[in-house]
């Protein structure tokens, strides 16, 4: 089943279930009113909702149709939100960046850092930033959504806590992560509001796609109208999901509703901007523009300005959008 | 008002508002059921609930006894918790230890991390840690709850948005830290579950304690029985609440329910432990450990081992408890 939240004026919104084919919602009012609530209350509500899911496929209920642009994240604020770093080609790519640290890379264990989980942006929200000065982003990754796990968890406990699947933009400031970096507190300046596809999906729901721990989709990402990457977030993956929640778990247990990011999807290839056919290109700018230093000697792919639009949709083998889009402008934030 | 959350088998516990001197409650379930529910709706909340507690304190509504052994911390899971620097006195101490960074102190500006939020512990809760070889700390605090704050707060925005005045006890993983600091990705696996005191407190009903955006009460630190600490959280503000607030808001808005640590109460002094009469002492082992070497040559005073009982109190200048006390266990995680 697909689940979203609609704005209704309140922070949490309204918990809907969205046909397969994304075009029709009905809500789920009656049996959860957030989706932190259906979360809490998981082993009473699937069932239910997915019952419910599979009447709206059937069209034995009509529905209404459904508009991304009234869509909040499906969890639009949460108690955690991690990113990890399961690609280590970004890591590689953007570790060349200035500033960046000088280090060996993390092969034995994944890092990740705690990021802002009190507002998650919904997926038509304006990508609001203090300011375009500051080398703004995006990062196209995929994210899960857990039930409660134990400090120490095993791989089993892990695999068994995703609930959930979405697609999501880790926003960043470039030049504010060499700042936070070198702080040592982790990025806390660095990363406004992270967004959010319109629905999240259950890993049943997505069939063969979902394997190994892992998603097995292109993630496409344009900005404005230029195709910047469409990585296989199924293809490269140093460390899977159960890598990332066995990492997060090792000193404290994680609470139902957190959200654990793949790190910015990234695969191998010798491919520079503007993307040739059938490239697969970045899951951000920056691995671009390092791309461009090292082949062309200067980065030319600008960071994103005021009005930049960008779209990152992770979409099927008939190129279909399973988790809608994310489309963002970017908006100076104005006091 | 002082305000509590008590057990009831649901994340988020039973809103109960708790009298002035800590011996009686009345449920706040006709007003809102939780603390979070609370502040997303204060302006309609706060009165009705202030009304409550002035006919608690009138002995006009009897109440029940209050227990804090019952409490849950005042908000069980929070959308945001973040640990500022407000005592550079503290930083002062704690950089020269083994594998903190050697840099300037942030004179400018105040350090501040992301912590986990999703799982916040009562005060009588175990201290649950992976081991206790990790070199396993207390970090005594005063916390602040916030309404929304808007990215780029003014200092009057963020004077405003102070909701709630709480205790807490940000415990450490101290062998960790270093390592954490080295990724510079933020504490993640150093920092298990906080911990806070029974009840938040509006600032209004700390009275003349509460003024300059800061507490100026003594946060008393005991260690099985002996005090280890009784520093004034009025003192030695090198950042107060309002400065951490307007930093956490410099690229992002907080969203209601947000939660910002001073960091560790610390006055400058020549204390070592154990502490004779009247002396100021330290809001962490680290502290003590820092001084015994730079003194004696060798930090004796032992990381907390499994079975260490921690207690944290702010009390008045009569000795009694603002916040009712942090009464915690070390305890190891088992599997």
């Amino acid at each position: 089943m697909k689940l979203a939240s609609l704005r209704n004026g309140r922070p949490d919104g309204h918990l809907v279930i969205v046909s397969s084919d994304l075009t029709r919602f009905v809500s789920a009012g009656r049996i959860a009113s957030t989706l932190q609530s259906a979360l809490d209350d998981w082993q009473r509500c699937a069932p239910i909702l997915g019952a419910v899911a599979a009447q709206l496929d059937r069209r034995e209920i009509a529905g209404m149709p459904f508009n991304p642009a009234e869509a909040l994240a499906p969890l639009p604020r949460a108690y955690q939100w991690i990113d990890g770093s399961g690609y280590m080609v970004h890591l590689d790519r953007v570790r060349s960046l200035k500033g960046s640290r000088d280090q060996g890379l993390q092969d034995e264990r994944p890092i990740m850092y705690q990021g802002g989980s009190d507002t998650l942006s919904g997926p038509q929200a304006p990508m609001l930033v203090p300011s375009d000065e500051l080398a703004v982003d995006f990062e196209a990754e995929i994210a899960v959504v857990l039930s409660r796990v134990p400090m120490k968890a095993t791989r089993e406990e892990a695999a068994a806590a995703i609930r959930l699947v979405g697609v999501c933009n880790d926003v960043s400031l470039r030049r504010l992560v060499a700042a936070d970096l070198e702080e040592g507190f982790g990025f806390f300046h660095s990363k406004p509001s992270t967004s959010f596809a319109p629905v999240f999906v259950t890993p049943e729901a997505l069939g063969h796609c979902w394997r190994d721990n892992r998603l097995h989709l292109a993630l496409r990402a344009h900005v404005n109208d230029s195709l910047y990457g469409q990585p296989n977030a199924g293809r490269d993956v140093r460390f899977d999901f159960v890598d990332l929640i066995v990492e997060a778990s090792r000193t404290r247990e994680l609470s139902t509703g957190t959200i654990i990011g793949s790190g910015t999807v990234a695969n191998a290839h010798d491919d520079m901007l503007p993307l040739k056919r059938g490239g697969v290109g970045f899951g951000c700018i920056a691995e671009a523009r390092v791309v461009e230093k090292l082949k062309i000697g200067k980065a030319r792919t600008p960071f994103l300005k005021a009005g930049d639009r960008v779209r990152i949709d992770a979409v099927d083998a008939d190129g279909r959008s399973v988790f809608g889009a994310i489309d963002q402008t970017v908006t100076v934030h104005k006091r």
